[in-house]
């Protein structure tokens, strides 16, 4: 009888889940457009009918033991999603009491970024490690701190908001009402924004001239970046610079064994990590040099915010992870 | 038949220790100066002479039961002191090693401001808290970061040099040999220098003219804000405000429930600390606003140091916190 947690991450556009088993197998992928669900209640019901077809149709035995969130805000305390502006029911959602009570199962949330964290624990790069930070860069910048094996919660559990210190106090306008903050800088939205201002700064011809804002994507910059396209090259630089120098800020407070990058903007490789690295070492204590690796997501294939939320689960239920 | 620890501060000048119960009521107090020992073993032997005739006078059935130590580069993982700048003995010290085969006791080391921090979560400010940090506010900045109840060593024992995240990259030079770090300007000699710049900044006249900069301390400034000293009063503001602005990323980063200030500097009381709380407001996310209470020490009395090293031995002894 094998024994499988199911991971279901909850996004704006789509909500994507899996059944992963205590190796990081992935048994199937299910997905339904978020949106389209009036209630959240609702929602969560056609989750579980979508769910269960996937279900029946695994060919060995097995029990579901457990399921794992990421979703927004979502918050590892309460259970609950609040106030997410991406998604479309508002107020408190009762993520993890709805769930656990449609499935019958014992049911952990967290956000996006701390789920990443975690399955890099369980099933990526960060196996066997107890002291690393994992930075998601996607449209925003979110990240997980993990110490002494477990992942900082913080007293509320809204820690981990690394995308939200402040580089320059009068520097790009936030999301959060704010400036300055690192996402604003270093994630897909903020490498755009950087070569916007090279082109606006420079005079050197890219074909990223002829793309407009609203086109522009993190994909084409690296696509550029690898083609020898200067402003592309030196957005990077850029990007790699502001996250080297806050991560040494980082270190000096947890002094973790690596920093792992996942998600888009990380799917660039050494483009992204050799400015961050170099940027980093040239801020660290000396202490600290050369001592911490900066690697890609070891989570492959495109599950692995399921895989992620999963491993919350495997987690929870005091599963360690297998080297 | 009570138990108690030994608590043993080393320090540059002198080293300081006691005996402390599981209520954090210390027994005596000792003191030695510790340049006057030529090997580190002629050092361990004297304190455990003096020691031991201060414990022969406690008149009650007692048992010692381990031994904690704060020290200056103290490393909570290797027991060891490596490379301290201020300590007579170079290279690599094995302290709890040599004290516990001395002693014949179990013995733990840290450094000074991980030390505080315990002591703060044992018996003063943090008692029942489980994630706060400890700012420790002396010659440097020291801190120590509590999380989910356990302190953040990282990796490798040197986590928690929040006095080395970089304030401005062009700033003052740092004893680390970089410059901009936090500690050169929040600390009793980072707010000496702010003074001197605002005396070769302004006209305004200040009793603080005719101190010279060997001569001004951390008090001098103090005292002198106290009165109604323009400059003392704005040195406190721009100390507070590069604390509060850096208390702000760290915040984002762990979410504890409160930030303690510890040590000399910090006993301005609201001199410091209502700057600091200000500026840290203004620069959090909505999310942690108006939550996170900023606190003195509530170590009172001069063995701060030694309460703290005892409650790391009390700590690892397995007890808890006792409310």
């Amino acid at each position: 009888m094998k024994e499988i947690t199911l991971g279901i991450d909850i996004g704006g556009t789509n909500t994507v889940f899996g059944a992963v088993d205590l190796d990081g197998k992935s048994y199937f992928e299910g997905r339904i457009p978020t949106p389209e669900y009036k209630s959240f209640p609702e929602f969560v019901q056609k989750i579980h009918s979508v769910l269960g077809d996937l279900i029946q149709n695994l060919n060995f035995p097995h029990k579901l033991i457990g399921i794992g969130i990421g979703a927004p805000n979502g918050n590892f305390y309460t259970g609950e999603v609040n106030l997410a502006p991406n998604l479309p029911w508002k107020g408190r959602l009762e993520v993890a009491k709805e769930f656990s009570e449609v499935f019958g199962l014992p049911t952990w949330v967290t956000n996006d970024a701390k789920a990443a964290a975690i399955g890099e624990m369980m099933f990526g790069a960060a196996k066997g490690m107890r002291n690393f930070i994992v930075i998601t860069l996607g449209t925003g910048l979110g990240s997980g701190f993990v110490v002494n094996g477990d992942l900082i919660y913080g007293h509320d559990g809204f820690a981990g908001e690394f995308g939200h210190v402040i580089v320059h106090p009068d520097g790009r306008m936030c999301g959060c009402g704010r400036r300055g903050c690192l996402e604003t800088y270093v994630s897909a939205t903020g490498i755009k924004r950087t070569v916007y201002k090279l082109l606006a700064d420079n005079l050197e011809p890219s074909k990223l001239r002829s793309v407009s804002f609203d086109q522009l994507s993190a994909d084409m910059i690296s696509k550029a970046a690898k083609e020898g396209d200067q402003i592309a090259i030196e957005a990077f630089e850029y990007t790699g610079k502001i996250l080297g120098s806050k991560l040494a800020d980082a270190v000096a407070i947890c002094s973790p064994e690596a920093i792992i990058l996942f998600g888009g903007l990380a799917k660039a490789g050494e483009l992204i990590i050799d400015p961050v690295k170099k940027h980093m070492e040239e801020n660290l204590l000396p202490i600290f040099r050369s001592k911490i690796s900066i690697l890609q997501s070891g989570i492959h294939g495109s599950n692995g915010a399921v895989l992620g939320a999963a491993a919350l689960a495997w987690k929870q239920l005091g599963y360690s992870v297998k080297s």
